[in-house]
């Protein structure tokens, strides 16, 4: 299989200065639906990307647990409870990018919510599936793919989960011949040192450039589910944008690691609009 | 219809030093009626901006839900629970500037916290309807408006339930004339890409200069009512003054966007004291 | 009436650099009494401003709606609740220096924790009285001195309260007269655009130079409590110390108003570390 | 008894460049458990240096009142309830260190869960006992000591309580052979103004070079605890990454003392990146 390099070219082609006749609805609706009793910090950081990389709304469905923690850190995310269906529904319907699985965990209830927002998503609309989702949709025998856009984000674990591969045998061809089962058009960003993105149907695969082993720490692909939103709320579904999506988490990363023996993915969300404005207008 | 322009020499003539012999009760009570338990950043903003921009004393009506991130956040802010009247009512007496919509929701607490505080107001003080409640008032046949100075801030959508008024109708003639229904003196920010300023039997309108589209988020519009009273309980009420607020708004967010790619709500609060102090002092 | 001036060299005198043999018991034990539901602020702005000001343990006696948002923005402080006398009893005993009154309120809960921790305070402990507290003692035909060294820090309405002084008669003669009523060694730091300090007994007063009208915000006196409690806990009990923390608090105010139109107190709060260094170290 | 110095060198030799080919797992899970109701800011500093400090993967287990500071503060720490066993059991199991004692209490619950936790571990885990863990394993007869490896970090005070020497006792030689009794292998870092390393079996003790008074304040000893869980996590057993722990809390706390009166361990946290990067790249 050929392989492609995602460079900070490809970001610069993506991430351009804003239009001025523009409002917030031109930014997109971001839903991101995680954050269980334990791993509540999962969601909050999904959606505190979201909103740093850009996208004009922002709500996270998590466990009313979070709800405190959510609005003191980023007081521009609106919250709802994931378990509450008539709130949820109209939600999954007016968003533009749908996120599901950060810290959603893989009890009964994140089943419910699972299932629930994956079958009222549409063919217009994105969904982002991350952690807990793949987990939960790896155990079963068929997967319910939904109707809207899909991204996978799935670890290398995570993965195998999916397609039964052994991490040593997760190589581009291998796991190229298990994205094209997928419904087609669906991208996969098969997380690891150095990241890889598939896409359901494709002829090449694109290696990510950009990461440093700061990053490895939990929260990390939860930020990128919140960027990776954000960039397909603005800049429309295409392969490239996720692309961008996925070199400029790593290097915002890149950036603070010349500082920082880790690079937290707080740090990297509080970072973002810095970096972004680089690629938008500094040639 | 004439158009004045909103500048930073608008701004300068209001956003004076200090005079010495001033403490905390002369720069004004601030209460902010907002934040139900989905929208409660909408309202920590709403007060925090207040805060920040030199009220004196700043008091958040909310869901008790929402206290904990308001303390953590901003805990120069005091809180009580709108659905408590008996609380509520010595509050809204004792406020020099009321803002009423952030976050504050459309169901029947909300509806009901909305007349209450409407009908308690006085000819004396000033009132920033915004979000929920200006959705609230376009759905009664005739708006009971209150006894005090009234400022709306609507953006498009919320201005065409208000006024009935297509988007594209909007124009400053069509908002003037609408305006003109409305109680004299009565104040209209009518937020856009380049929000305009209109008074109830006024001949001319007023056009903000400051603004760029890093500012399209979630929580821009909170932020504003909490400037604006921050400005009117310091500096009183005057058209300008109002335009002072619109202006400073946007112009924090311009400086931010020199180097970032979205200027996020809670970005501009944390720059409002510098932003302030350099029209005050650095002529 | 003799006038002396707390000045920059008062501080300097007071804020030495610390002897290397030392542990956190060297510097005291500050108990914070106060923050109700409606006031938590308050009480965690006293409590955060203790900590930044040197003290070496700091606990708040709080209502427990309060404990997260300390824990969130000052994890170094202890919590506890103020209802619990069973809990406060030992704290009480064991403090340095109690603060009682930001943010505490007036109802029967906050008399009850007023009168149960004056009533348990010994001679060799020191009491910062403010806010709530001063209302409510003001309110008693006798007030019930405690037993331990006392510095009461009011404003001017809350003054007048006290003495019955009405704001125009509060010449530092009729301070003074009233002051001398007061338990021997009582010190009255008397809150105003020029904060004076009395002490009963004495024959002067001083006058404090530094500060701004960028303070005059909800929040400025309750961190002044908290950093005379540091200061007293650190440095002994003296009038000398006690001006200077009032000069420091001030000057930190007065250093960053030379950016900032307001200068809030979590502000002031953030920066009271390097400000001490300053003192201690850069002659 | 021969003395060794714990230098920068000693942090140099272990904090080294990451390998690229790394992941989350590669650095290891820390469980800190502790934070009670009255203490939950201890293990919430615990557990946030051990992500600042570079640990893969940390979760909190504490009581639940405290998981929204958490979350808010250190949203990538997950929370557990450490009451709930059902949860506790397989943390316990799959963390390659455990700190117990952080703000952990002492009374049933407390006791409970520490019994619990000390009884689930293994010999290939290192767990370490700080604080309320050693008050309570001090009131047993013959602490029931875990299978693990395992760090021992009281203060003078705590030490008493432990070995029964009275702080004018605890000599060298006396520490020395009050650890001889422990587990061989078992390392107690004996915290003070010039903090001392022992091993049960070694023939000499190493004392920390770095380290100032600004940092005698409550939470000190909790972020040590979560420093050295990380660098365990990391770079493996042995007693100079428990050195190189020691060395690099109070050297981080050192720089910024150069402008800080007090260097707060929130401030420490914070700084952890910027300094472990030095100690790996700037030779």
């Amino acid at each position: 299989m050929e392989k492609r390099l995602i460079t900070e070219t490809t970001a610069r082609r993506i991430v351009r200065p804003r239009a001025r006749n523009t409002y917030k609805g031109s930014f997109g609706h971001v839903l991101v639906v995680g954050g269980n009793d334990q791993f509540g910090g999962a969601g909050i950081m999904s959606a505190g990307a979201a909103v740093h990389a850009g996208a004009g709304l922002v709500t996270l469905a998590t466990k009313p647990v979070n709800f405190t923690a959510l609005h003191t850190r980023y007081p521009e995310v609106m919250a709802t409870d994931y378990t509450d269906q008539d709130s949820l529904a109209p939600l999954i319907q007016s968003a533009t990018v749908v996120v599901i699985g950060p810290g959603l965990g893989t009890d009964a209830e994140s089943q419910t919510a699972l299932t629930f927002t994956l079958s009222h998503l549409t063919a217009a609309q994105t969904v982002v599936i991350d952690g807990s989702a793949i987990t939960l949709l790896s155990a079963e025998k068929t997967p319910a793919w939904p109707a809207a856009r899909i991204v996978l984000t799935p670890h290398v674990v995570e993965f195998q989960r999916l397609s039964r591969l052994a991490p040593a045998d997760q190589t581009p061809t291998a796991i190229q011949r298990y994205v094209d089962t997928l419904p087609t058009g669906t991208l996969l960003v098969h997380k690891s040192d150095r990241t890889t993105l598939y896409q359901a149907g494709a002829a090449d695969y694109a290696q990510n450039t950009s990461g440093n082993p700061g990053m490895a720490t939990g929260g990390s692909g939860d930020t990128l589910t919140g960027i990776i939103a954000a960039f397909v709320a603005q800049f429309g579904w295409r392969p490239d944008v996720v692309a961008a999506a996925v070199y400029t988490h790593s290097a915002v990363a890149d950036a603070l690691a010349r500082t920082r023996y880790v690079t937290l993915p707080t740090m990297v969300i509080d970072q973002l609009p810095a970096f972004m404005d680089q690629l938008a207008h500094h040639d």
